[in-house]
């Protein structure tokens, strides 16, 4: 039995109020399987090696309940993604608490199979250790090694800590050395803070990578940071991967890890926007900490991204996208 | 197509993370109506007339995620709710926030489902207000006018406020007046705090209503209070609501109208627990305000409340209550 | 009995510590009525239609609370609005939290007699239905149709909820439909987020409404916005309207509906002191909504924006604007 | 001109809804002098030497906003305070922040006009410290040395700290030494914690002050306190001051000095209404620190225990405590 | 060289403010060893397995900070814990917070060293998980098997987690297998709440354990546990370990997973006062989570609770305890 | 003898792990003086004349508990501070909360102990008043009267407040006064807000005073700013001076009297690292006010810019500064 974008409708207020029983991300339908679907909205609640403030786990819990706030169409583009393709939420990646190595490898089962699906990821984190498994279900040849458009404060290029080889500091030495994404099409954007020594930036820009510092985002502009990504990434696969701690810490403290001085969300929802017309095969958001910021103020800025993305993401399986990018 | 308990046993954690997807009340599987159940659980997130503070609107949200916390048995009594009888949530209950008269009639229709399914309704809200259309579906004769037991700060049985004769502070002036309520079994548990003036008191008590106040409380202890209730309710069937207010302000901040120095949560588990033995027809929490509490600590309390409650019903539908009840 | 501008100094710290007693919007002196008075602050604290988040009941009393930190005269410009005309608070408009329907007539009225004593209403709600019966009061012919000069983060032109014609979503669809306000000189400023749909959007562009999306603004820069309002308004009558979720959410997270990559505080300043020359008639900011904020840190911004037009609207007057607006 | 009991009923919703306006204390009306007043409620907003959180400035303000909840007659004694006799709100006595000395002198000087007016201060702080000019108006001879009946964690019977001899913690020393208060007929309830040495405890004993610690209380019952104080004050004057810290620091965080394992506000509410039949020449409740609780629970609290002794004191000046008294 | 109690006299206000400086735990002075100590005070900041709410990796730092209302003695028993030995806070055990079997081990080997010195380790978590390592190294033979004194809402004697042998739910069948703890003098306190099922609770009554659910406690009355601890420890060794979620979550809400209607403050001090005289060889508090706790008002309870038992440890390292212990 | 750089390196994760006993400022080592540092890091816990929010007492606390988040080295501009010098945390200057001028005098004389070691100081309020006492003690002759780069949202050069001269208003009128400070070679930046009159404006420009309000930095830029520094400041002895209050109340809400509208995150950040090639002898960051902010998210981004001008310093020290500086 096959599924019809109509089929997939969300159910919008005034229909059912917004306070009325549990809601999805994005307020999409719910679904089981990934079957049927162009783009998969999937909650990936690991959270084992955020050792500054814990908390990830509840990430997708806190998406989908301010997921209550939001519409089914982008105000300011006209952009109606539930109209241009079949979008759901199939829940959330299976994941254990005290079995780390189990729980890196069902994420990538569980990725494998939307992927098998046929249909593109929209994950959010959890930690953002979840790109590696992640990447391992959707970077395999011939698709892989893919381009990353990688938002964040940190490089998380570290080689180790502690002797520990995965973790949320070391995930794209990781998927370099897995052959899982090209360092060459590696665009870092919102590097800054504080580091221990500059060995993981010097490993970075020697593989080839692109380290766009917060000041360097601030030179370009976002317009200039959009050219940037096109101009690298070419028309090659591409994941996105937003560490929202990329976000600067006084309008996002709901993170693992914050920094301030980062990137404002206007300059975000422009470049997340800008990413039209990329060959894009999946995303994840991740780093959202609920106890950071039992507000849910940081959850409402989470969702409304990943909206920009999916508005995007919508438009590249409809491939109208394309045609009409504005760089 | 019967459901068999076996279909409804929760799913636990370590089965299932406790943070992954969403909740749902008591932890229960969510179905989507009351066919073949015993027990249906119903969130009611009505909020028209809460004046001092809104949001009980949020009340069943609130207490879905803060189920994540909880197991399928009780562990001082042993009883497994989930083991003596089909239980299961059955979502909200459907509401407007413009249209009042349309939301009592809409929540009348949803509980008269539940009683023609054969099912007790265990609901929460959302205002104490829904105690009354519920009541309609509930206590329509034969079964009414049924007794209650009534845990709250206030009598709720003011006239009406400026012309308004429907709204939180007049639902038992109604139920009594529609003949839902039998104002001779009517316990009130947990009076207090500050009034207008002493007309509802009066008249709640000149139409034999038991009204005890926090005082009463305390000099009778809890198995006092139960002792006394299970003489005015005799066999006949009997309504719990519980206006979650009752309870000290100081352990439950999360409510409309907190009133100090109310009920303690251990003599509200022991007078909820002595219910055991009543003929149960239906049961409600409401009043429980979300934005008042935002930690959380006040749905916790929601829910260990409302799983003692479950734990006795479970017994009333496997007839086993009757027949160890110790009062 | 005449009032004088020295009779409506405001006490200002260290006379009376800023601890001491109670607040005034503005800390403005009180008085009961606006008669002898130029501009009059007002509270509106109505709260029926918000169905994100209530509580704008309680906006008055936290932007009085937090007024506690105000100085009489505005640092940057050297304007002191007290030393220009006379200013009080006036106390809040009388509202029911039952009666829906009473509510907006007695707000009219009130706003009437502001009008008949000759004063300029300054408003703070409550939710921004409040504008519909405070233009019914102020923009009667000949004053009316007034243009409006709009901040929010949507354009509350859908034609009506589940029905319902009066709600904070509908409200320039109905002041438009009643000749309150002129269509063609009305400024939507910092509109974004997500929709049901564009019918709202595409109404109010074929009324001939200008629609300064975020991005527009963004692209125009504060003073381009300033200009574009002044070609628009020319010299006839003004109301201005602040929904206070035209900001960004990150910097005001006490609202109902919040909306993240909005209007910033200082685009907001520069925008309100740019208005000085307009014939304005009248002004209310909305949407500020405690619960949402019990940090009182949006009440602080809203303050401080609402001084700022308070500045302005003390020039205009003294008919001191025209002279010196330096556009 | 004289003012009667019916000038100063409290105005209660619905006639104005709660949020409304600003309030008072006890939701009375407010009047700008004590003249004509039987009763005065008087904030006192002092806040210099809480050296753990300081705030208690602004206890008053909170006390006042929390005061929206309340109602005019105690629902559980019936007593109607408002009825009895003559109250009002003459809002805060005159203080400075960074004049210690003045501001002690003024308290003194501001109580000492509400004494010459034949009313009864009912005060609420600011810190603890403000009872020390209280006394010097209220208990100079022949009405003085008065006796105490002080609940609180600590008897604050310290000789000096660092060489200040009066602060938070000396105040009672002082008093004795001044002739202000009777050590005799001083009794301390709810002392605990932990403290530098026993001196101030040796010190309080040799004066002969009966101190009952938490633990007195709790094996003489809220009615074993009752009767003591009863034996010990006899019918000669009394002052009641409520160091709020008294209090559990569980049931009640906002202050600035708290200490677990308190009194229960049951046992508070019982205590207080067992001071029904003495001879009170006013009170004060202390120690009320908003920063340390901005939930304003704590605040709901103080203000729901102030009413219970505003009761007794409205019959005390209606002399029908002496008769009915029942210890 | 060997250190003296007045080289240990905790420096106190007002010879330095409390706010002056970093904090130790019981505001202790800070030494680097246990050499030379008769009480060691550390902190074990291990946080792998608290799958509810993580977190208690800030447990020590906040308790830390919240010592800052401590003072030296004990207001109500006058006891001076720091007259009567030496005590210092020797810092955190190490622990990392990726390997989690080398944290178990260093943690070991941390209170190996507190042994060999021949101190009293009194330590605060953490998860419980910690009281496993720890009594690895005080429970060697002789001095082992320990009878455990065991505050919880749980009992901790599940057999494994998901095939995981080690973590908060398992930590006393682990201890018994071990041959560490005797289960026959282990009496828990406070047990209540939901269960997966009732296994863990046979094993534990089937080994010889003594289970005070929080019904049995009420009905026994504090001292009535008293005296069962000491019937059933009798004079051989005991280990004290305080799961903090012991105690009701209305009264303890920073904790890993609070269970509404536990443990009272007052009750956990009366009977951990009552300890005095038995033969105490160590002991914890642990499950101290400030994120669920921002406001450290759980953090002051844990600091209040661990004074108690510091001074009946105090006691009992000077001799002084059986001579005098009133059971 | 002598310490060394390496002695100084700061314990870093994970090596410790960070939430792992108590910190320091910047993580820096901790030192008893400032023998043989270059840069000594202290706290300046003062807090009399904060009349808005006290609370300043615990900034040097909180910043100190914010620091486990920070490493060691600036990730974009790579300097390491603790590789170019010999930087340590000295603890706190001694303040009374009851002896004003006696703290005055302490934190004097503690800063020239600084001073007499050799080393620049780089302090953290506490309340904006330590300047004058840092001042006192570094800008004697000959180093003095010194320049002043001065972050603010207030000029702080009122004459008194109710007659008292010293208090967080009055500093730089009294510095200039005494002789401190150059009028002429003192710079402003981010003046704003409500006044109460312009005389401390007024009087600010005819001393020569450079004041740039927030429209004067906006206009200007960072980079016009940091010009306009170096051009007033030449090569002679500079202080620097941020009053947290500078930034916008929206992303530094932790502070006594915060505004909105004011320095972003960003500028402030590019400014302080402008300072490069000034001839810096001494720093203070004030009015970090710990109760107004919870969550720390206005510590973490204290501690941030504190780095930024610490990295500034280390290199003024190495005397690397003036050759690379980039105007």
């Amino acid at each position: 039995m096959t599924v019809t974008i109509d089929d997939l409708k969300p159910i919008m207020s005034p229909e059912v109020a917004r306070h009325v029983s549990t809601n999805t991300l994005m307020r999409a339908r719910r679904r089981d399987t990934a079957q049927g679907l162009d783009i998969a909205l999937v909650g990936v609640p690991m959270d084992f090696t955020t050792y500054q403030r814990a908390g990830s786990r509840y990430g997708p819990a806190q998406a989908r309940e301010f997921s209550r706030t939001m519409r089914s169409g982008h105000a300011v583009t006209g952009v109606m993604p539930f109209d241009l393709c079949r979008i759901a939420d199939i829940g959330d990646a299976p994941v254990s608490l005290l079995d780390f190595d189990g729980t890196i490898k069902s994420i990538e089962e569980f990725f494998g199979r939307i992927v098998d699906a046929g249909a593109l990821p929209l994950a959010l984190g959890g930690e953002h250790t979840i790109s590696l498994p992640i990447l391992r279900a959707v970077a395999t040849p011939p698709r892989g090694p893919v381009g990353i458009v990688h938002f964040d404060a940190h490089p998380d290029t570290i080689d180790h800590i502690d002797g520990q080889k995965i973790n949320v500091a070391t995930v794209f030495r990781r998927s370099v050395e897995e052959g899982l994404t090209d360092p060459k099409r590696h665009v870092m954007i919102g590097i800054r803070g504080t580091m221990y020594d500059s060995e993981p930036f010097d490993w970075a820009r020697a593989q080839g990578m692109t380290v766009l510092t917060i000041d360097d985002v601030e030179e370009m502009g976002a317009r200039g940071v959009v050219r940037k990504i096109h101009d690298v990434m070419g028309d090659r696969p591409v994941y996105v991967t937003f560490d929202l701690d990329g976000l600067c810490s006084a309008v996002f403290p709901g993170t693992n890890n914050p920094e301030p001085g980062g990137l404002s969300i206007r300059d975000s929802q422009m470049i997340l926007r800008g990413l039209k017309g990329l060959n894009l095969v999946g995303a994840d958001f991740n780093e959202l900490c609920p106890p950071a910021d039992p507000t849910g103020n940081s959850a409402l800025v989470a969702n409304n991204l990943m909206f920009e993305l999916l508005c995007v993401m919508a438009e590249t399986v409809r491939g109208i996208a394309n045609e009409t990018a504005d760089r």
